[in-house]
């Protein structure tokens, strides 16, 4: 008896006899069902092998032939659509979220400074006194101009007296600002709980904001697991990093991490060191949360703790 | 009978006699009644001279003492205060409004570009399909994924099927957007409002925006009149103005005034000649307005649309 051969694409199954005719086929509705249908078929027909070297050349060039063109590009289509579609992880929205937060950050920054200038015609008194935006945007929607002076025992403003109508514009503009560090602490709550989900360690030791930024800088949680723990230190201060391999400047210590409390409550002189412990720790808290390990963060988080305590 | 002197300082006024020694005086409260104060006191006293010459100088000497000091000090800083309040005029809240909704536009372009990007991973078709920011931040508040892929008679999505969780901090930046955009037309009417009465004919034959950003770049309507009408056409346009000057680069034929809708409507080649003719119009309308004169501002732009509406 002779061979037939079993071949199978993206378009379908087919079964071919040993002068290389197709004798048999099930073309393939969506992409499921490819091994039941491939087994399906394999079973109506005996001798069958799976083509090689010459065989699958010639078996290849049949499907050269026009009438196929339109399937495999639809399939194609479809197929690409599909792994686009599917490559949403995690780690997508996660990077979507630390970036919105970064561009509301910008955002009421801006209108922060626009909305300073604007009321310090009205009480410069006041705005001088109080550094923090967020708490000043809430102070003065809460209290108005005269009860804000009489609690700083001001008795003569440098500020212009404004009518309602000029004042309007100015709380419209506060109002929206205050709505802005509303919608960032939501957002931050959200990134928060995907990340508890996806790579609670990470979270655990480098906190909300620096754990989605690394990923954010690396483009994925697999790559920044890829990372050495010395790219992870440095990762967000590429630019004094290139200064220094260009020119002489120094060698940056960190990126990212200067903002993790760890580092900033710590005395000047340790930065760098805490910045390569943590990066360690990282890196490790990475992996472990890349091959779904246990629980550990707290425990490397401890370890940095209680390494620095000792010094100080 | 001898000669006695009246002198007035922001202290208050005083009455020497011949031998340049105190005789009378009225310290002043306020500065409201420096005048009447002045007159009352030289009723009591006849042939009262203003000191000159030397013999001002031997009265400014007396000033000299030290129980003046505070005095001095503090009424000066009076005064001070009051002028640095009496400086908010309409320019000043114009300039404040046109600077804010730059501050806006700069935000909310931020923002949407990264709502675009987010939502993208969710509905990538649809967001390709419109490019007005503001049209696509409406529908998406309006209308969900399933809706608007059936609008476009579109079977297979490339976006991700993503949960309620996920979705929810998207709506909300775009619900932040809209009320940004929302934000924006308020302030613009305000502007409106103010230029309505403080500079109409400018108001009419620049429109709010570019009129707006005139004052705002002179610094004042006062400083915006002395301008000669080829610096106004120029305006907005330094950076490209000081390359001409600095390099061969051609020489710049607008600035704001680029974005207004009788260039922009019109041919290419009329470009430069048109905001010539309207940086004349625009420099008759701000003398207009800051000598309060008649509006004229509807005469002033019909004159350039005839113009140019014979050339096309």
């Amino acid at each position: 008896m002779h061979n037939k051969y079993i071949f199978t694409n993206i378009v379908g199954t087919f079964i071919f006899n040993e002068h290389y005719k197709l004798v048999d086929k099930i073309l393939f509705r969506n992409n499921e069902q490819k091994e039941k249908l491939e087994k399906e078929l394999s079973k109506k027909h005996s001798n069958l092998q799976k083509p090689e070297g010459k065989v699958l050349d010639k078996i290849l060039e049949f499907f050269k032939s026009k009438e196929f063109f339109n399937d495999f590009y639809i399939k194609n289509l479809e197929i690409t659509k599909k792994s686009v579609k599917d490559s949403v992880k995690e780690d997508v929205l996660i990077i979507q979220a630390i970036d919105n937060i970064s561009g509301i950050d910008k955002a009421s920054n801006t209108l922060v400074k626009r909305l300073r200038e604007w009321y310090e015609l009205y009480n410069p008194e006041f705005s001088n006194s109080i550094q923090e935006h967020e708490k000043f945007v809430e102070i003065i929607l809460k209290k108005d101009k005269k009860q804000l002076q009489s609690e700083m025992s001001l008795k003569q403003t440098m500020g212009a007296d404004l009518s309602k109508e000029d004042l309007e514009p100015i709380s419209n503009l506060a109002k929206e600002i205050n709505q802005l560090y509303q919608l960032r602490k939501k957002q931050e709550a959200y990134l928060e709980n995907i990340m508890k989900g996806f790579c609670p360690n990470l979270l655990e030791v480098a906190g909300i904001n620096i754990g989605a930024k690394l990923m954010g800088q690396a483009g994925s949680l697999k790559r920044l697991m890829l990372f050495p723990a010395s790219t992870i230190q440095l990762l967000g201060a590429e630019k004094a990093l290139f200064r220094h391999m260009k020119t002489k400047a120094r060698s940056p210590k960190y990126g990212f991490l200067h903002e993790h409390p760890l580092i900033s409550k710590n005395k000047k002189e340790l930065h760098g060191k805490i910045a390569r412990t943590l990066a360690d720790k990282i890196s490790i808290a990475v992996k472990v949360d890349y091959f779904k390990g246990q629980f550990i963060g707290d425990k490397l988080r401890k370890e940095v703790e209680d390494k620095f305590k000792k010094n100080n």
